[in-house]
C-alpha cells in the first residue's frame, strides 16, 4: 500500500508537541466501522490497538449506534451532571442486573467525572479518607493516569518528570514476576508493613492493574492476586483494582479479576464502559466505604448521558449472557498460537509473548525492535502500538469483536512486519 | 405545578452518595430542548444553570445536532486519541479562523483530555516545566477542579478537606475586592514577591478565573487582571486564565479575558467549548511555551471526534460574526434591571447582585435564604443553584440562546420565590 | 589598629565553603572576657554581637565559670540524656523559682535537644499533634532554624533554597507593620480564616518572634501581639513564641513577650539559657499540651549537663530580682540616643533606627552601607553584623553586662563608621 | 543493692512527658568517671550505655578533663559561631593529621551545628543540591534524627509518627540480611533503579548506617557495603554513611566503615567526636561536594569551642597510634565470648547476639525479655538499655576505655539477669 503524504499541517503548526500517536501513524483518519479505520484518502487499516482499550465492541457498533442516534434524534438528555436521568437510571438497572447481579458484587456506583484518572483520583481520596492515611502502595510499571493523585502512583519516570513537582505517598512494590523468580512474592512488601521499624509510611490502600497494559503486557497470576487481596485484608488496607484497560471484557470476563476470584475493595472503570467510544468512568467500591459528602467530589462531564445510553446497550448487546468471554477465551488461543509461532521462527531475536484474553504482548531483546514492527506494520495497514517501560513490548488490543479472519490477517501482518525487521 | 414523587430508588440504593444535584432537583429528567428540560413525566423546567456553564447554546441545539448526528450516521470517527482525523483537523481550522486569528492570539492548541481539571493539570505542569518551579499561586474562593493538582488550588475548604493528603505547593491571595476595599490591589503579593525574605516559595504562575462562578460570581475589574498580568510578567510568573465556565461567550466575547485586553500566558477551555454538552477540553498556551514532549501529558479520551464535530459547528454558527456577543451583553442588561429591581424591592433582605453578560449572582445576607429561594424556584419549574463559599449565593447561568420572554419568565419566578422565602 | 594577616590556612583549605563569619572578620580568636574578645595577635575587640544572642552575660562570665569548673573539677555528669540527674534538678527547680512562678506561667518544660532549631522542630511536632493539623503559619522575615521543619517556616529565600526540597505546610503572613501602614493588622490573615472558601489549609499553629533579629530587627508592637494572641485563641490555632534570640532577657524582661502581657502556648529559648555559651534548649508548653510519648521525641545531647549548671547559676546570678531588667532598659535608652545622633547627622543616607531594651536595629537606604559599616566597624575594633533580607540593617546586640562606657565606646565607633562610608 | 525511691518530683511534675531513660533508670545521677556513674545517694551504676555511644572514652577522661578545665580557666572562646578560633584550628589540624591523612581520606569537613540530626540535616541538603533531586534512599530500621530531615530517612514508626505531618522524599530499601538471606543483596533496589517504569523517583543520595545501633544492632557486611558503594558510583547517587554512633572507634577503626575498605562521598559524626559528651558534630564530604554558598547553612552553637578542645584532645590521646583499635577488637572478643555462653546456657529462650568492635546486641525470641534483663541489670547496678523496633534486644556499648575486669563484671551481670528474668 503506498500513502500519499498526508495534508498535516494544522496539526504541525497549531497543535501542541505533545501530540504523539499521530507521529506514529502518518494518516488522517476520517471513518471507522469494526475493526476497521479509513483515512480521508480511502485506505484502509486493520486495528490491533482499538483506542487503548476503549473499543473493545469495535467502532461504532451497529447496535449501540442506533441507540445513541435514537436518543440524539429524541433530544434526550446530553448533559446531566448528576441529576437524576432516564439514561442514568437505565444504565444503573442495567448495570446491576447484567453486571453486579450475577456476580454476587456488592458495589456501589459513583461517577466521578468521564476519564479513567477522574475515577483513580476519586478511589485514592476515598481510600484515604476512610482509613486516615496518605500513602498508597502501587506497584512497578503501573499506569493510572495523569493528573498528580494518578501519575503519583503511576511508574513511568518520563511521566511522572512532566509532574513539575515531587510525586509523593506512593510507594512501589514488585509487580507479579519482576524480580527473579525465585524471591518469595510479597516478602518484601509483608516485611515491610510487619517491621514497626521499616520506614514505610502505613499505606490506606494498594492499587493494582490485573495486566498492565501499559506497563509491558505484565500479566499477574490469579494466585498472585489472591496473595495481594489476603495480604491487604490483613494488614488493614484497602485493595483497588484499577480495571480501567483491563476491564470490559478484555481478558475474558467482564472484570479481569473475576478469574482470580478475589473481590476488591474499589475497582475503578472507564474506556469500553461507554461502549462507543465516548467519555465515561465509574468507581466501584463495597457499601461501607461509600463515606462521601454529597458534592466531596464532583465534576462536570460525570453525567456524560449519551455515554451512558451506549453503555447500557452494550452491557445488553454483550454481557447477558457468557458468550462474549466464551468468545474472547476463544480468540485469545488464535492469537497465542500465532505469537508462539512467530517466536520460534525467529528464535535468534529473543522473542517472547505473554498474555490473557484478547491483550497480548510480543516483547523483543533489542528494545528498538518493537518500534520498527509497529512502524513496519503500519505500512502494511495495521495499527500496533509499544508499550513497557522501554517501548520494547508490541502490544495487541484487537476488538473483541473482531473476526477469526481479521484476526489472522492481523497476524500475518505482525509475522511479516517481524521478519522484515529482523 | 405538582409534581409527583419521582422514582428515585435505583439512585438511592445504587449510586453513591456523593450524588448531589439531584438532591436539590428531585426529578428524573430526560429530554432537553433549548432552554427546557422535561422530566419523565413530562413537567418543563427552565433552565437558568446551563450545565453549571457547559450549554452555552442550550441543550440539543438543532444545528449541532444535526451536524453530530449526520457524523454518527456515516461512521465518523469516534474515539481518536491524539490520532490526526479529518474531524480534528476541522475543529482546528475553524477554531484558528473564527477564533485565534480574528482576535490575534498566538496560541497552539492542545487537547488534554476532556474535562476541565484535565485542563487544568496540563497548564499547572506546563508551567512548572516552563519555570521550573514548583508554586502556584491562586486566589481566594477559586474553583479549577477535583484531580489532586487542581484541587491543591482551589479555595473551597470542604472540597479540599477530600483529598485525604495536605495540599500543597499552591498558596492563595486575595482575589478583586476581597478584603476592604482600601487596600490597594496586589500590595500583599508583590511586597512577597519583592522581600527575599518574604518566605513565600516563588511561583511558577498565576491561576486566574475572570469571574469566579463556583467562588459566589465574584466579578474582577479589567483593571485588575490588567495589573495582575503586569504583575506577571514583571515577576516572570506565567498567567494562567482558567475560562473554562467564564469562557465560550458566558460574559459576552468568546474569551472573558477579552474585555480587559489582556492576554494570559496560557488559557484553559473546557465545558462549552464541546457546544452540545459533551466532554472536551483545551489548553491554550503562547508558542514559546510548548516545550511538552511527545506523549508526555495524554489520556484515553482526549480525542472524543464527535465533540470535535459540535464544538467546530458551534464555532461556526455563534462566533462567525459579533453577534452572540452583543445578543449576550443585551441580555445581561435584562438581567441586571430584573436583580436590581429585586433588591430594590426586598432592601430588608440587605440582597445584592452582580455579574457580566449572562452570569449573575444574587448574595443574600441570610446565606440560607439562598438555598430556599433555590429550593423555591424548582417548585415553579427554574433550575436555578447556589454558590459561594456558604452557598450564599444565587447563582443565575442562562444559556446565551435563551430568548428575552425566556429570560422575562426565569426572572419573575426567581423574584416571586425571593418574595416567597422573605 | 593594624592586623597582621592571620593564619587562616586550614579554614580556607580544609573547611567548608559554607563558613561564613570568618569570612566578615579575618581573625583568629583565641580567649574572651565580658564584651571583649582577643585573637590570637593580642588584639582586642569589642563585641556587639554577643555570638547572635547567645552570650548575653557576656563571655566567660566569671560566676558561671566558677560554677562550671567546679562541676567539672568534681566530675559531675556531663552528658546525661534524658536520664534524671542533680544538675537538671537543680536547673528546673530554680528555673520554676526564678522565672516560672513569680511570672505565673504554667508551662511544662522539655530538653528538646541543645539547639535552637531542635526546640523550634518539638514545638511544631507538638502543636501538629495536638491540633491534628499540618499547617503552620509563620511571618515575613522569619528565622527559626535549619533543620526542615524550621527552616519550612523561616523567611529568607537563599536559606530556604538551601533544602533542596521543596519546603510546604508553612505559610507567610505579614509581620506587624509589614505593609502600608494602612491596612488594618490581621485583615488578610483573619480573613482567610473565616472564610471557607479561602484555600487556606487551617493551621495548628502561628510561631512568631517578638522581635525578628535575623529578619532586620522588625519589632512588634505589644498591641499587636496581644491581637494576634486574641486571634490564635478565636480561631483555635496556638500561639508559639520563638524567644530563642528575643528571650533570656535581650529585650529587657526574661521573656521578651511579658512586656505584651500574652501568654503562648508554646516558648522556645535557647541560646542565651545556658548562659555561658554552651548548647541548651527548652520548649515550653501549657501543661494541657504535654501529650507526648515517653521518647516520642529524643536527642543525644539533650542533657547537655554543664550547661544546666551555668544556665542555674546564670538564673540566680541576674534574674533573682529585677535589677538585668531595669539595667537592659536603661542601656537600650543610651544605644537608642546614639542611634538617633548617628541618623540626625547623616540625614543624608536615609538611615533609620528601631529596637527594644538591647537589640537595635540600624537599616541604610543603601543596603551596601550597612556592610560596609560593619566592615569599617571591624577594623576599629568592634564586631557588629548585618541582618534583614538584603543585609541592609546593622544589627546591635550587646551583652546586657555591657558598662555604658563600653557601650558608649562602641557606639563612637559606629558613628565613626558610618562616617567613614557615607 | 538496695535503692531508696528517689526524689524525682520535679522530674515529674514539671519536665515534659517525653521523658523517657529517667523512667528506665530510676535514680538521680550525680558524678561519673569512666565506666561508672553515681547517684545522689553514693551508688554507683556499671555503664554499658555510654550515652548512647557519645562517651567512647568514658565518662570525664582525666586527660580531656584538663584540657578543659585549663581552656576554660584561660577564657578560651566558648561559644564561636564559625569564626576563626585557635581552638578551632588546633581541632582542624589535629583531625587533619590523625584522622584523614593517615587514612588519605579527601574531606573537606563542615561544622553544621553540634547535634547529630544537625549534621545529617546538612549532609541530605548538600546531597540534594549536588544532585538537584529530592529523593533520599535509606534502609530498614535506619535511625538519623528527630528534626524533619533526618526523620524522613528513618525507620521507626512510632518516632515517624510524632512528625505530625507526611514524610515524604525518603524510600525504605532492605539493609543487610534484612530478608530471607536467599534474595539476593540490592536484587529490587537495582531492579527499581535500572527500570524507566518503576515508580522509583531517582535518589539524590543513599543513607547507611555500618552497623543499625538504634535499630537492633545490625550488622552490615564489608561485602554489602562494597556492592552498596559500587551501586551508588554506578547509580549516580551520593552515598552517605551516618557514623554518628558507630564512627569515632565504635566498631574498632576510627570510621566504621574502614574495615569494608569504602570511602563514601559524605559522613556525619557526632556524639563521641568531642570526646567528653559535650554537644558537637560534623559533616564530612569529597572537596568537589563543598558547593555551599557562605552561610547557606547555619547554627548558633556550631562552633562550640570547648568540645573542639576535648575533641582534638581526644584525637591526641586515643587515635595517634594504632592502640585504641587493637583494643576494642580484642574487647570484642570477650564480649562475644560471653555472650555466646549466655545464649549457649539459655539455648531454650532462642536468644542471639550479634556485633563488632565494642557495640553488641543480644536478641531474645520473647520481646518483653530484653526489657526485663535491663530492668534486673538495672538493680544488680548495671546501665543497659534495649533497642530494635520491638525493643527485642538488648544493647551492649561499654565505653571503649572499659577494663577487661569491668567488660567482666558488667557480662557477669548480664548473664545473672538473663538466668532471672528466663
Amino acid at each position: 500500500m503506498t500513502i500519499a503524504p498526508p495534508a498535516l499541517s494544522v496539526f504541525e503548526t497549531l497543535e501542541s508537541e505533545v501530540r504523539s500517536y499521530c507521529r506514529s501513524w502518518p494518516a488522517v483518519f476520517d471513518r471507522a466501522q469494526g475493526s476497521r479505520l479509513y483515512d480521508e484518502d480511502g485506505h484502509a487499516y486493520l486495528d490491533f490497538f482499538s483506542g487503548a482499550g476503549a473499543l473493545n465492541y469495535g467502532h461504532n457498533s451497529p447496535v449501540l449506534k442506533r441507540a445513541l442516534i435514537d436518543y440524539i434524534e429524541r433530544d434526550g438528555i446530553t448533559h446531566g451532571l448528576d441529576m437524576g436521568t432516564t439514561a442514568k437510571r437505565a444504565f444503573l438497572e442495567t448495570f446491576q442486573n447484567v453486571i453486579l447481579r450475577p456476580r454476587d458484587l456488592p458495589y456501589k456506583v459513583m461517577f466521578p467525572g468521564p476519564t479513567g484518572t477522574n475515577a483513580v483520583e476519586a478511589a485514592l481520596k476515598l481510600a484515604r479518607k476512610v482509613k486516615g492515611r496518605e500513602s498508597i502502595v502501587s506497584f512497578t510499571n503501573a499506569f493510572h493516569g495523569m493528573s498528580l493523585g494518578s501519575l503519583a502512583v503511576t511508574g513511568n519516570a518520563f511521566k511522572r518528570a512532566g509532574a513539575g513537582i515531587p510525586l509523593v505517598h506512593g510507594t512501589p512494590m514488585p509487580f507479579d514476576n519482576y524480580l527473579d523468580g525465585q524471591t518469595p512474592d510479597f516478602l518484601w512488601f509483608e516485611r515491610l508493613l510487619d517491621d514497626q521499624g521499616s520506614g514505610l509510611n502505613k499505606p490506606a490502600a494498594v492499587i493494582v492493574e490485573t495486566v498492565q497494559g501499559e506497563g509491558g503486557i505484565n500479566v499477574a497470576r490469579p494466585e498472585w492476586l489472591r496473595a495481594l487481596s489476603e495480604l491487604c485484608e490483613r494488614q488493614d488496607m484497602l485493595l483497588i483494582v484499577d480495571d480501567i484497560q483491563m476491564g470490559c471484557g478484555r481478558t475474558g470476563a467482564f472484570f479481569s479479576f473475576e478469574e482470580s476470584g478475589i473481590t476488591p475493595d474499589i475497582v475503578t472503570l472507564s474506556k469500553s464502559i461507554g461502549g462507543y467510544g465516548m467519555p465515561m468512568s465509574l468507581c466501584l467500591f463495597r457499601p461501607e466505604l461509600d463515606v462521601w459528602e454529597p458534592g466531596e467530589h464532583n465534576g462536570t462531564f460525570r453525567g456524560n448521558n449519551p455515554a451512558f445510553v451506549t453503555a447500557a446497550a452494550a452491557l445488553e448487546a454483550y454481557w447477558a449472557d457468557g458468550q462474549t468471554e466464551k468468545q474472547t477465551l476463544a480468540r485469545g488461543e488464535q492469537v497465542e498460537a500465532a505469537l508462539r509461532a512467530i517466536c520460534l521462527e525467529h528464535a535468534q531475536l529473543g522473542a517472547s509473548y505473554r498474555g490473557r484474553g484478547l491483550v497480548w504482548g510480543m516483547e523483543f531483546e533489542d528494545p528498538e525492535q518493537a518500534t520498527k514492527v509497529c512502524r513496519r506494520a503500519f505500512e502494511h495497514g495495521l495499527l500496533l502500538e509499544t508499550s513497557g517501560p522501554r517501548s520494547e513490548v508490541v502490544k495487541l488490543l484487537p476488538a473483541l469483536t473482531t473476526t477469526p479472519e481479521e484476526l489472522d490477517e492481523g497476524l500475518r501482518i505482525l509475522a511479516r512486519s517481524v521478519r522484515e525487521t529482523a
